[in-house]
């Protein structure tokens, strides 16, 4: 951040009263511009013993497979913004299950958030952000071109999961040096 | 938004190629500018059969009684912010338990993550952000002085899963016209 985005003068770096972390400040009409952590959500969709995932049709990663998610837009809830990433990268409409993983990517800013989801249907298909979009058992996952860490982490949860079928939120830390195990809340 | 932070031009609404949604765009070095709802985090800390609140210092609602949460700062997962949150205004130290409210504040563009956690210590006291820090038993909690009904209907939450010894993660909608049950995912 260069200029205020306000009033269009140009932001001074410095510590507000009663605060202590610096922040830009405007110098001209005092307004202090913060900065904070993005959400992104999305699903794991689950059919019979298979899971969905879409080739990305856009860059980053252009070609590999990830799992359908986006950043979270003003004015709907996580759960809303998971179905809408879902419904826009992979044309399916899913049953929200439960939350699965809450991943905080410190380097990045961004909060990861993957809910479990029932597809009633195999309906789904490629679009403007997916080039394909398949459903893959176990065996079949591309894991050599997966298209984010965190993408082939909430996999290897799921398929261990499953064996006891039991799916506990986990939490989970990364920063430029790699992952905090996922851990688990009673 | 009036002007675009990198560069200082005037910016204009439009909605971006291959987007489906208005945006601020800058005409002149191309920067589209993203608005996403922010987290805040924050803790129940539990003391026996009590729970923590804190009188604000600070408006909005100075000198109603709250939960210990505030805004996300970049750089930290969820339970850190959760845990120096409680820290800075409650200045007491907690362990996470898990995960008990995810609440989307839609008109206002928040999500709140609220924590159950444990006090080892009956050890608190009040900050620059307090003016009292106190431990209440559920026939003692200010129900008429409460800050916020998302704090409320935490605590409603709380005492009634209490009797069951069982605290599922809820899912928690709110616009300007009220709440959504709060739901339970399996
Ligand atoms: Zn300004
Ligand atoms: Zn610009």
């Amino acid at each position: 951040m260069n200029y205020c985005s306000q009033c269009g003068e140009s932001v001074e770096i410095g510590i507000p009263p009663g605060d202590n972390r610096e922040r830009h400040i405007c110098p001209a009409c005092g307004t202090i511009h913060y900065h904070n952590p993005r959400i992104i959500a999305g699903c794991l969709p689950v059919y019979g013993d298979k899971v969905l995932l879409c080739k990305r049709a856009i860059e980053p990663r252009l070609g590999y497979w990830t799992l359908p998610a986006g950043f979270m837009e003003n004015g709907e809830s996580t759960e809303d913004a998971a179905r809408r990433e879902t419904r826009e990268e992979a044309c399916t409409e899913v049953q929200m299950q439960s939350l699965y993983t809450l991943t905080s990517i410190l380097h990045v800013n961004q909060v990861q958030m993957i809910y479990l989801a029932q597809m009633p249907e195999p309906t789904f298909g490629p679009s403007e952000e997916s080039l394909e979009v398949e459903l893959f058992s176990e065996e079949e996952i591309p894991w050599d071109q997966l298209a984010f860490e965190t993408i082939r982490m909430v996999l290897n949860l799921y398929f261990e999961d499953r064996k006891k079928q039991h799916f506990p939120l986990r939490h989970v830390e990364i920063d430029s040096n790699g992952f905090n195990t996922a851990r688990v809340h009673d």
